[in-house]
């Protein structure tokens, strides 16, 4: 066999592998080395081939529009630093359990740290970050060696989706010449739709004795709770709701959880627990008999403080099938097991529990009080919490609200009530950095759902670079920037209070006319002077398409105060409450 | 000792013990968990502090001033994927050996691993592309404890600049909360100017046995040649031309060898041997005698193909420490000393080695046979040849170019012959990718040096961000965008061929206006019509500061089929030069 067939024939079978296993969509980035595994992708009728040129960017549209589409996509990038620009996104997908097949093209092994152009050491360079790693041999054509391109393929994608899903990556040794031949015979090879290998995997669930312990550990706690975190099975909404209505027991939901978007009832959905639980005060009030979490961490720090406060409060942690996601190290029951099939269960085996109506009712009394509190500001004056309710109001079903982190999640917590329509909410929560946002909206948008990317300044900064994709691809994107020139979040932090270095270390405002950048991407750039303005905005972005950026220009030091006057009016209303109901 | 007591005497030691050790400059990107190492060094009267906001465009900045200063710089981040961003500049400082002193600061060991906030596993996650890896201790003001931070401090400073100089990364556990006092008494401890450590390293030196048997073993060659690729060692100049001088002997000079400017001697120069190299027949009627090279390995792949061609001609790689630059593989004697040192010996031990004159001048003809095959382009018209050259005639001593990667390095290999000048030349040729130019660029600028940086489309759209931080410290740099809309050097590839996918997969074009966020980071940009126009921009831009893009639009097909047309008219005329010798 020449050096092209048995280049050409491994690489095309390992890519067509790549796709009976459910690889649909590859994010390639330019480069010389990755040439057979680039034309070959593009040479496949049926994978989509994106071709997006930072590699960091990349990395977190792929990141993105795997987490919308709910399958792995595939990334490829040439040798030398375009790997290292991956680590960021594949770093955030380990974390936020997101699945990427991450294929980098290498030198073959003779021009290894020989000083070769373009050669550094790829092998296990994303160290424990990603679930799988392995070096690829050298290209061949031998029936084994295509069986093995076969398996590998099948075995990648399968453990980047099976159990916490997560990144997996491939290394590609190359030798020149790089060009395949696609005209040689049979190149794809098999004409069974099989995949290589069959996963049947079952999920974990409980036995009776597994449930019934947990109960007869609950089964008289008047002051229950149940918490659902950042997740993304849809499932799971209904299931917890089904439970929560057998128990009736308050739903606290996470802004990323999924719960507080759709037709379901929400009489027992408690979307302000950061705001209830925000004084400790109030916490002292609120003293549960259980927890039970489904789901990551919310982001609210009050909730944390109030775990914290509670170490001798049962709680139970469910996940799918494992993970030690409890950063307040108290005593915490772990629950394997596919969280619907847990919830079915727990309504079966105990038909009796309830909890004690007046403290159900106490909860929802609170709910209802924030949200109206956080209603109440009637000016047009477009705050930070008013760019999320207008923008809640403007969704529709099935679009998205992709959610930077620093301020903007939090904001959505606070301000992001339920609603009728069928949305999502995401972000990336992982490790919550303010990189790859705008890449990971855009990837979110890629396959034609509505996204809306609520944004600070220093974080659109960050990911410019993302922009090009949408403009490339004509992929609508509309941002809703929050611009309070410089990072938001730190006023209100203990720094806040040293007010010698702070602007220049915490504040760092920009100073930039983001319109420019905008403009050269093909993109609308508008300054919102009002909520009204603002909704029409929203409202002609869907329409249009195209990439929107809706820019609100607000003051940190404003915003920060605003916040703490309302906190404290809600607390004094919220104790009038607690004293009711006592 | 409180808490706070703890945390300000142990990083504000740490701190100074940087200081102390030659630490003049840090590159802080911002974030809270980073605040007491950010707050300590803004209030460190001698360390200049740049705050940065995209962590990737920092670590090239970082680079590009270790690169210019010649001294270790530091870098700091907050927890999470920020640190994942430093990868790519820490892979390139480590490949071309720039010393980095990397800070990251992290949660808490109880916060790793368990869920809680921005909290990934810090540790080690640099691999091997640092030269060491240290997890400080949580922060004690103990006598032992300040001895520590002073001791790892200065050791890591030594580490990043010893023998082969590279990255080194410190990891920070930090608890809240995170604000130091400085008005407590004496934080910076020690009044001593002295260095924790002190480090009284000798260099590598030959004895003279081991000078003679390497001497023995081409004392009858009479074709010899000296090539000196990339390095920055501006005494080795003088040394390499001293010993030339001695032999009459070709001196091969890469164009970041440093070899091709300033006021010395050039008789014996050589730039051009990209070009008379290019043709295998040529090639063959040059066969050497013996090579001794210093610095790494050149850009020229003619060069490396002669070298291919010629297995069994003793072939030298001299490296002040250690190294195995040698991707041709084939026997290869490495010489492990100081260069300067060595060629002196080699001076001192042989008297009456010389070169054949025949050999010597006939390099030296077709030498100044090419140069003059490249001036000859009487025609206004702006080629990516000429942008190098109207950057050579406009510089002045003190400035700096530096060159992107992919194409314009080749450019620059071809088209910067020699100057009068006292320049510097340098790029990032540790990994070649096509991230962080400009970043690095703007670091080469930052501390008054006027650089001019000639860069492709592709990598300035890479590294857009780094303009940011040029827009707020007043950086000036010039900028020569050569714009063939998309990636020029794929043209001169296979891949060129193969024209069903060439376009989307390589080709890339970007089609944008950089002229819109050239003026949203407050630079000039201009379309350069003409040589002389560029000549006159390139004078302005020096003259009045700022940030300047000069973009030359490029066609890439006319490019490479020019090239092609030059070096055939060139590889005739060297032909007849080599008969006449023969």
């Amino acid at each position: 066999m020449s050096h092209q067939e048995n280049l050409t024939y491994y690489v095309a079978q390992f890519v067509d592998e790549l796709y009976q296993s459910g690889i649909k969509d590859v994010v390639i980035s330019p480069g010389s080395r990755s040439t057979p595994l680039a034309l070959t992708f593009a040479e496949h009728e049926h994978i989509n081939h994106w071709v997006n040129l930072d590699e960091r960017s990349s990395a977190f549209f792929a990141l993105g529009m795997a987490k919308e589409q709910q399958r792995p996509v595939a990334l490829l990038c040439t040798s030398g630093t375009a790997t290292a620009n991956y680590f960021p996104a594949i770093i955030e997908a380990f974390y936020s359990r997101v699945p990427l097949v991450v294929l980098t093209a290498d030198r073959p092994h003779e021009l290894r740290d020989v000083g070769a152009p373009q050669s550094i050491n790829q092998l296990k360079m994303y160290g424990d970050y990603v679930k799988w790693f392995h070096e690829m041999t050298i290209p061949e054509a031998t029936i084994q060696a295509l069986s093995y391109a076969r398996s590998i393929a099948s075995r990648a994608v399968a453990k980047a989706e099976s159990e916490n899903s997560g990144p997996v990556h491939l290394n590609f040794p190359l030798r020149e010449p790089l060009t395949p031949d696609f005209s040689l015979p049979n190149i794809w090879g098999r004409s069974s739709a099989d995949t290589y290998h069959h996963h049947i995997a079952g999920e974990r669930k409980l036995d009776s004795n597994q449930v019934n312990q947990i109960l007869t550990q609950i089964k008289d706690g008047k002051r229950g709770l149940l918490i659902c975190g950042p997740q993304t099975d849809l499932d799971v909404k209904q299931s917890i709701f089904t439970l929560a209505k057998h128990w009736n027991i308050p739903v606290l939901a996470d802004p990323l959880s999924q719960l507080r978007a759709g037709k379901h009832n929400k009489g027992l959905l408690i979307e302000c627990y950061d705001s209830i639980l925000k004084s400790e005060q109030i916490r002292n009030q609120l003293k549960p008999d259980f927890i039970i979490r489904f789901g990551a961490m919310p982001v609210s720090k009050p909730y944390m403080f109030f775990i914290k406060e509670n170490p001798d409060v049962p709680h139970f942690v469910v996940e799918s099938y494992e993970g030690y996601r409890e950063p307040t190290l108290h005593q915490t029951k772990y629950v394997y097991s596919d969280p619907s099939h847990f919830c079915a269960q727990c309504v079966e085996h105990n038909q009796g529990m309830e909890m004690d109506p007046v403290w159900t009712n106490m909860w929802v009394r609170m709910n209802d009080l924030v949200k109206a509190q956080w209603l109440e500001e009637e000016s047009e004056k477009v705050t930070e919490g008013h760019a999320v309710t207008e923008i809640k109001d403007a969704m529709k079903d099935q679009h998205i609200l992709f959610t930077g982190n620093s301020m903007p999640v939090r904001d959505v917590d606070t301000f992001f009530t339920s609603t009728e329509h069928d949305v999502q909410i995401m972000g990336n929560r992982g490790a919550n950095g303010i990189d790859g946002i705008v890449s990971s909206a855009i990837g979110a948008a890629s396959h034609g759902k509505k996204v809306t990317l609520l944004i600070g300044d220093l974080s659109f900064y960050h990911d410019l670079n993302g922009l090009l994709v949408a403009k490339q691809y004509g992929i609508d994107l509309t941002v809703v920037l929050i611009n309070n020139n410089g990072g938001g979040i730190f006023s209100f932090l203990p720094q806040a209070k040293e007010p010698k270095h702070f602007e220049v270390l915490f504040g760092t405002p920009l100073d930039l006319e983001f319109s420019k950048v905008v403009d050269m991407y093909g993109g609308h750039h508008v300054q919102v002077e009002s909520r009204q303005h603002l909704r029409q905005k929203l409202e002609h972005a869907y329409e249009q398409g195209g990439i929107h950026v809706l820019e609100v220009q607000t003051n940190r030091e404003e915003n920060a105060s605003w916040h703490r006057n309302e906190w404290q009016q809600i607390e004094t209303k919220l104790l009038q409450i607690i004293g009711e109901e006592s």
